[in-house]
């Protein structure tokens, strides 16, 4: 393929570089061959067991890297079975293994392995972070990244690249946080949505490398696809420091490119800003709230990850203790960092003042610990502050900086860091970083690997095998719901449910716990008879990436969706593992419709062939007309009965012994 | 009060020394001043709502702490929101209040508030370890610590005073873990029951201070009611190194005195020893299951919270790699002792090994994080290993030195550290620790104090009032169970419980739920009615000391339980809670009763006044005779309803304002 004569932006030549099918118009679909994949524990569960499923001898992509950082509060034997599941399937197909208390999968896959110019797909929505190197890094469902580990590419919409100019460099006290709060202030959380968001211009200069894996990390809270920084002499640095310079290549926008949008922002002009609970763009000065009362400050996660964001803290609070009453909690982002906090004296700084230092890991950032008093103010230096996800229902979490939240937690209350009496401290890298590999597991050689097992317990069975959509479809309408259905509603998250993640029979009865308690038992008892439909409203499946609120529901029956609209991963999601979502061709339609109406829909098959139209039939109540948006590839997986079954069938991925 | 004429062991000096009634014959009712109090969070809760309910208006034991140490896994807003309950008790009454962090109670009392001499009473079983310093140290239900913290002595049976002479010196890699480990071994979880286990002889010059703690630790698995260590030298050194030297004062046995029982222990003999699941006292030599596979490896607790605990470990890990595979949890035990393994290089050491390092904490010795997988094996440095402790019900828990943890983890499957090819690292104490008090919040003025409102929610309600024992009882036999009930069958732990501990209501429910789930509901239908009996079989309420279970079942209307034989805490809970607990006369008539009898006991408080017999009917069975053993003073609380509404009525304990 030979490139556009134009100059091509940084985003496009990536997207060029791994083009497998399409072309760059945005909107086009396009294939992507995908070089590294990235798992974590609570989403990479199903992922090794769909490779299983798919019958796959050894993964493609290098590296793969499956990741503990999640579910790290051991309350009972499953998680740590969950771990031992996870181990040997890395064993058994070739993945990296990096076991808990190594790090929280963005920073540490960027500090060990990432590469410029390669592409990335992981199961965790902040996979972005890697695009801070210089790579085209993407999060998706997990059956997504399981074929990608398979050697399928990567089927997306070619979004549009949304070139930001960065200019001037960061007054004192304001930092990466502060420039990607910004953004989200001017754009709001749908403000990029299918778009890549590329940096560029004279106000990298000033970005850290791990500065840019803030910015690249919160593009997600943006909605965008992906972000991408330039390769340069910074990122050069950076893996010079880890000992990895000979992966380094120079990376950048041709001159005289063009972007599809253009935006401008001056990093001189920016002051410390806070996002007031509970949305990441709810973004104001952090002068507006200072004041209020403050009940915890929280650093790390992968919103702000680099030994930098722990070591300014430690400088802001050396010899002074942080204000009494304030929970101050330090979370360290990888084992690299820690050691490197201890190497530079900044832990003992951190511990003295008393600071509570935790496990290596997400922790709270996914509500896993650390959740604060209901209504008292939280301020955490976490990517995400949607309601309750902290943990606590009634939540007050808000988003700011290393410096903000520091600054915080000696005054007591909010405050502009801005308002210390002290000089700023700029932090810089020491000039050598140990990576030790030998703390993770490598992958073992293929005649090795072929004989492992996997280590299996009742919470991790094999996936249900799913049928392939029958010709003639008569089904009943078990649930009718309202708009913005989320991934959430469908599937629910916490330290209640998420250890059953990886067993879809003991997540089954969790299905739509919020909005129908009966759902999942209806479902259950259609399950192996003649399936049923669910009609949504708009915007249907929004929210998180999860694959297991398509693929759950499918195991307990769910045939066909009709809905008004669909939001995109969930609608992805539902045709991997066979369920066809419509939508109405009429909305009125969508009213005629109610619980345990029966549907019918005949020569589906052929429908689906002839054109985006249907015709369905509600039973007693006449004709209903529908409309599908399939490609031939998706109407290929359908017929099968979704990817797995896909896949199996393909000669190429079967099992050698 | 003088001495009696005969040479006096220390435990006997310690006792006299704070006798406010009784004499030092064993078996006899003793009455002991109490100069200090210790609370950890998950059971100093019910102790603020006792002091509420008494109308405390500030503590008189100096000094009296409350530490964060259990209840760290904040999953949702309800850790966090105890915390910040227990912080304004701390303020109203006059507490100190060592916040999350800080470290574990044991330890970090030892280190700031130890004072040779003095007697604490705690809430927790394993506050006995402060004997490491010369102190009387005993763990005691939450209402008795409360009724100390008023000022009123601490009533319990003299018990026989256990000498135990230490010879020898510990041989290279056996430790005083391996010491207390040969005492289980030889008399088992019971053999120190009605004891205080007093150490002397000249193998004490070889323990230092925090070897004595793990000693004084684990006495309580012994079923010791306390164990005392001589104020020696080395007591000295330890104050001293902490900037706390004046509060020494050299303690003894005076010679010639003479002990209850007699015990040699040869430390020059010890070998390194193991407790196979899931008892302390099923102990082996470690080469006798070398060799045996292993998941996880865990340093810390009580159990062993020195730092040389953690620093020898570092050693024998450093430049070298946890096994692959297993799980090396290290949990500092203090801020003081992490701040003193990163001076000292250990740190950065077990993090470079591959080592997870936890929160400072009691965390997985009760089960708060850190559960292994279900079977597999789990070495611990802590002081107990009953089945489930660890939160996975089919767990496989060793206890063991740190130096047999460390030479597992290393090695990969349970391993002698005597087979390991390096010299013994002997590690002494810096010269200095910093004890740095900043980190708690001290005791507010009174005159301010009295001003502190109790910062509570809805999992902090105020006790209920308990009604007077009445003169006739007529009550339905609601349960009746077998023997050895323990008051974890009555009032479930973990952390699905544990969080609604601080409210009997919220408890409520949870009540004997294992036994017979239907109990709670069918007390609550007795409870502002005629109330009920349990009928209990031998060693009714054995286990943890946890008052609420005497309290929640009171509170459903539990008026007497009728057993074979009490557990002796279990039953002065019963006592101090207004509940009648009475035995058979003739055991043979435990088995005329059954669900649904009716008891009557008429003339409840002339029968009791008149001696240990009593009379009750079985209502259409016919006559039942019974047995008491209560004090007068006793008599006296369960016709008031228990120690609360006692203490009330009483002048000087009433607020000013």
């Amino acid at each position: 393929m030979t490139p556009p004569s134009p100059p091509l932006n940084l985003a496009q030549q990536l997207v060029r570089d791994h083009l497998v099918e399409g072309d760059l118009s945005p909107g086009n679909e396009i294939a992507l061959r995908i070089d590294q994949a990235l798992l974590q524990d609570v989403l990479g569960t199903l992922v090794m067991l769909e490779l299983e499923a798919m019958g796959l001898d050894r993964v493609k992509t290098q590296p793969s890297v499956q990741y503990i950082d999640h579910g790290l509060v051991q309350a009972d034997q499953l998680n740590a079975e969950t771990y031992l599941f996870l181990k040997s399937a890395c064993e058994r197909f070739g993945i990296w293994y990096s076991g808990p208390g190594n790090g929280i999968s963005h920073p540490v896959h960027m500090e060990h392995f990432g590469v410029p110019g390669q592409s990335i797909v992981g199961c965790d929505s902040h996979t972005t972070a890697a695009g801070s190197l210089g790579m085209l890094a993407i999060g998706a469902g997990g059956i997504e990244v399981a074929m990608a580990m398979a050697g399928e590419p990567l089927y997306l919409s070619m979004p549009e690249i949304w070139g930001i100019r960065l200019e001037g460099r960061l007054p004192d006290w304001v930092s990466a946080k502060d420039a990607v709060l910004e953004l989200l202030r001017r754009h709001g959380v749908a403000g990029g949505k299918n778009t890549i968001i590329e940096y560029h211009g004279p106000g990298l200069a000033d970005l850290s490398a791990m500065d840019r894996h803030v910015m690249a990390n919160m593009g997600t809270e943006m909605g965008a696809t992906a972000t991408v920084f330039p390769s340069d002499e910074e990122t050069r640095r950076f893996l010079a420091v880890r000992g990895r310079e000979a992966e380094w290549q120079a990376l950048a926008a041709e001159p005289g490119c063009t972007y599809d949008r253009e935006e401008t922002l001056d990093l001189s002009r920016l002051e410390p800003l806070i996002a007031l609970p509970s949305s990441p763009d709810k973004v104001v000065p952090v002068r507006e709230v200072a004041g209020e009362p403050l009940h915890q400050a929280y650093i790390g996660s992968s919103g702000n990850p680099g030994y930098r964001d722990f070591a300014v803290v430690a400088e802001m609070l050396r010899g002074r203790r942080v204000a009494d009453g304030v929970s101050l909690d330090i979370n360290p982002s990888s084992r690299q960092v820690l050691t490197t906090l201890i190497d530079e004296g900044h832990l003992a700084d951190l511990v003295a003042c008393g600071a509570r230092l935790h496990q290596t890991g997400c922790n709270g950032c996914i509500g896993m610990g650390q959740a604060p008093a209901a209504g008292l103010n939280s301020l955490r230096t976490v990517p995400r502050n949607f309601p309750g996800r902290s943990g606590t229902r009634e939540d007050s979490v808000f988003l700011c900086s290393p410096e903000t939240a520091a600054a915080s937690a000696l005054a007591g209350v909010i405050s502009d860091p801005r308002s210390l009496d002290m000089a700023y401290p700029r932090i810089a890298e020491p000039a050598r970083m140990v990576i030790n590999r030998d703390l993770f597991t490598a992958p073992l050689p293929p005649a090795e690997a072929r004989l492992k097992p996997l280590q299996k317990t009742d919470n991790t069975p094999a996936l249900p095998t799913l049928t392939p959509l029958p010709d003639t479809l008569e089904v009943p309408v078990l649930l009718v719901t309202g708009d913005n259905i989320s991934t959430d509603d469908i599937m629910p998250a916490g330290q209640r449910v998420m250890p059953y993640w990886s067993s879809v029979y003991a997540s089954a009865p969790f299905t739509f716990e919020a909005v129908d308690p009966d759902y999942a038992a209806r479902a259950e008892a259609t399950r192996t008879r003649s399936g049923h439909a669910i009609v949504g409203g708009h915007n249907y499946g929004q929210g998180s990436s999860r694959e297991n609120a398509a693929l759950v529901p499918r195991y307990l029956g769910l045939q066909v969706v009709l809905a008004r609209s669909f939001a995109r991963i969930h609608w992805q999601n539902l045709i991997c593992f066979g369920a066809l979502p419509l939508t109405f061709l009429d909305d009125a339609d969508a009213a005629r419709l109610t619980q345990d109406d029966r549907i019918v829909i005949r020569d589906l098959h052929a429908q689906l062939a002839a054109g985006p139209a249907l015709v369905a039939e509600i039973v007693g109540k006449g004709e209903l007309r529908l409309h599908h948006g399939l490609t031939r590839r998706q109407r290929t997986l359908l017929a099968a009965g979704g990817v797995i079954n896909h896949l199996k069938v393909r000669p190429a991925n079967k099992r050698s012994g």
